[in-house]
C-alpha cells in the first residue's frame, strides 16, 4: 500500500509587508538593549542572511483556520475527490486562530474542526484533528496521514500546515523580520497501483538540551512594562543544530528509501533562512561526497519568508501549479521533503511522484 | 499485531476546589443578566445535575506540561519499561501551558517536548507530539498510537492526557463549577501474545451544525470592559448532542469488536457530568433492549470534576490501583472506552483487558 498526494494547494496571503516596512522599528538585543544606529543596516544584514525581501500577512479581518480552509479547498478541487469521502483532517499549526489586536491562541474547538465546517463535510466518520510539532508539523501530518493508511484505517485524508506568525511578533526583535503566514494543504490517498508515492520517511524530537531553542518570551525592549509573550528563537544555537542534525536525518532517509542521491530531483526544505538552508543541502551532499547540484533547491523565502509549518505544502503546490521559476517537478521524479523547528523537531521524507 | 496498555499514572493536583468556595460568586447568564438570588440555589441545581461536589485546581506555580510529566513518569515505572526505548509520546490537550494570572497559551515548544525533556530522554527517535480533539483527545491518541503500532511505526507509546481548565474559567459562568485540572497517562505496547487489547475502535467529528456548541467566548458578566476569553458552552446542546450519538458510537464499536453487551464489565465514560453520562450508558443499553447494570460505570466527577482529555486516564489508572471504591478491572475484562467534547467529537474503544 502506498501513500500518494493526488491534490495539492496554497493561500499566500494578501498583505505584503517589506522590509523597508521595517525601517521605523526599533530593534533590541535579547538582552534588552537597544541596538543603536539605522535599522537599515539591521535589515541590510538580515537580508543576506535570510534572503527574506518581503514577507506576507493576514489581513485583519482573518485567523488561521480560514486560510487553512482556503488552502483545503484548492487541494481537495486540485485532486478531484468528493470531500464527503475524506477519513481524517488534519490540520498543523502552533498558535491556534489568534484574532487581530489579541493574544490569546483559540484552539477550542480544533482548528480542523473549523476547516471541516467551512467545507460543509457532513459524514462524522472524517476524523478532524490538530496537531503540534514545530514547524516540521506539516511533513509529520503526512507521516500520519501514512499510518492510517499503511494501518487501514484511512484511504483519503487532507493534510494542511497553516500559521499566522504576524500575530505572535515582538515587533523589538530583529527575528520578527522572518516570520510570515500562509497555509498549504494536500490530500493523500492510499494507492496500490505502482511504485509512487511516500516512499521511506524519518522522524526526530531533541529535547534534552534544545527544547527552548524556540520558545514564548516576552518582548526585548526592556522599558517595556508588557507581559505579553511572542515567538522567540535562538538562532544562532538552531543553526548549529540544524547543520549537525538534519543532514544526518535526509540521509537516515535516503539511505532506507533504496533510492541514490543521484536519483534526487529536488529538495524541498522547510524555508527557514535561505543562507541555513543552503549549508543543510550543501552538507547533506557532502554526506556522499557530492556537490549539491544547482537548481536542486527551490526557494520561496524571498517573497514569502517563513510561515512554519505553510512552506513546505505552499512550496510543493506553487511548484506543481508552475509557479517557481526554473522549477518543475514530474511524474517519476523522487524528491526529499524535509524539515526542522521548535521542540526541536526533524523530519524528511523521500517521495516519488 | 494488538496494542495493549501496560502501565499507567496519573497526577491528581492538590488544591481542592469545593463548592462552597463558589458561594460568592456573582452568576451570570449567558445573554449577561445577573442571576439574582442566593448562589447556594445555582450551586446546589448543579450539584444535583452534574454531581460535582469538588475539582481540583493546580498549584499556582504548575502548569499543564507538569502535570503530564508527573503522570508519565508513574506510567512508565508500572509498564517496566525502559523510557529511552519509546517511539512516540503524544500529549492530548486542548490550551497548551497557561501560566497562573496570564492568559496566552504557550504550545512552543510542544507540551510532548516539554515531558519528554523532564523525563531526559535522549534518544531522538521518540517522536513527540500535540494533539488536540477535545475532551476525547487522550482516547484519540490512543487510536493514534494503534495506528503507529498496527503500521510497524512503532512498538512502545507514551500516550498522555493533561488540562488546566481552572485557567480558562470564567468566574461569572455557572459551568465554571464543571472545570477541573489533571493529568493522566499510559503507555501501550505492541503484543503479539494473545488476544488482549484494543479489540475495535471508533471516532467520530460534528463539525456541520455543531462546531461551536463548544467554544471560546467574552465573560458573561456584561459589565465587565474585558476582553479576555474563556472556556464556553452551550449545556443544553450538548447534552442532547450527546444523548444522540454517543450511545450509538459505543454499539458501531461494540459490534464492531465481535463481543455481546454481556461481555462488558466496566464502562470508563469522560467525566463530563454525572447525569449526562447516565444518561448515555443508559440508552447505549437501551440499544441491545437490557437494563444498565449497576456498577458498570466507575464515577469519579463528585470529587474531580471534568479535567477533559484527563478524566478517562486518570480513572483507570485509579481503578487498576484499586482507588475506586467497588471497582475493579481484572485479567480478561473486556472494557468500553468512551469519550465526547469539543468539536464536537465522539470516540469509543473496545478494549479486552
Amino acid at each position: 500500500m502506498h501513500t500518494k498526494i493526488t491534490g495539492t494547494g496554497c493561500y499566500i496571503p494578501k498583505v505584503i509587508q517589506t522590509n523597508n516596512d521595517f525601517l521605523d522599528h526599533k530593534f533590541h538585543n535579547s538582552d534588552g538593549s537597544e541596538i543603536v544606529g539605522d535599522s537599515k543596516i539591521v535589515i541590510d544584514k538580515f537580508v543576506a542572511i535570510t534572503g527574506i525581501e518581503e514577507r506576507r500577512y493576514v489581513e485583519e479581518n482573518k485567523v488561521t483556520s480560514q486560510i487553512a480552509y482556503e488552502a483545503a479547498k484548492q487541494a481537495i478541487k486540485a485532486s478531484g475527490i468528493d470531500a464527503e469521502t475524506l477519513d481524517y483532517i488534519i490540520v498543523a499549526h502552533n498558535y491556534g486562530d489568534i484574532k487581530h489586536g489579541t493574544i490569546q491562541s483559540d484552539t477550542v474547538p480544533s482548528l480542523a474542526s473549523r476547516v471541516k465546517h467551512l467545507l460543509k463535510i457532513e459524514n462524522p466518520y472524517c476524523v478532524a484533528y490538530d496537531m503540534m510539532f514545530g514547524c516540521p508539523g506539516w511533513i509529520e501530518s503526512i507521516i500520519q496521514a501514512h499510518a492510517f493508511i499503511k494501518s487501514s484505517m484511512a484511504k483519503k485524508c487532507l493534510v494542511i500546515g497553516a500559521e499566522t506568525l504576524s500575530r505572535v511578533v515582538d515587533p523589538h526583535d530583529r527575528d520578527s523580520m522572518i516570520y510570515s503566514d500562509g497555509a498549504g494543504a494536500c490530500i493523500v490517498e492510499a494507492s496500490e497501483e505502482d511504485d509512487k508515492g511516500i516512499i521511506a520517511h524519518k522522524s526526530a524530537s531533541f529535547t534534552y538540551d534544545e527544547v527552548k531553542y524556540l520558545f514564548f518570551g516576552g518582548t526585548y525592549d526592556s522599558e517595556s512594562p508588557s507581559k505579553t509573550q511572542y515567538i522567540k528563537m535562538y538562532g544562532r544555537k538552531i543553526y548549529n543544530f540544524a547543520l549537525t542534525h538534519v543532514p544526518d536525518a535526509m540521509k537516515a532517509c535516503l539511505d532506507e528509501s533504496g533510492y541514490n542521491i543521484q536519483d534526487i530531483k529536488k529538495i524541498l526544505i522547510h524555508q527557514a533562512n535561505e543562507k541555513m538552508d543552503e549549508a543543510i543541502v550543501e552538507r547533506f551532499y557532502k554526506l556522499y561526497n557530492q556537490e549539491m547540484p544547482k537548481d536542486v533547491m527551490p526557494m520561496t523565502i524571498h517573497k514569502l519568508g517563513n510561515s512554519s509549518v505553510a512552506t513546505v505544502p505552499t512550496l510543493l503546490d506553487m511548484i506543481l501549479n508552475d509557479k517557481v521559476e526554473g522549477h518543475q517537478i514530474n511524474e517519476g521524479d523522487v524528491v526529499i521533503f524535509a524539515s526542522v523547528g521548535a521542540g526541536m523537531n526533524i523530519n524528511a521524507i523521500v517521495y516519488k511522484f
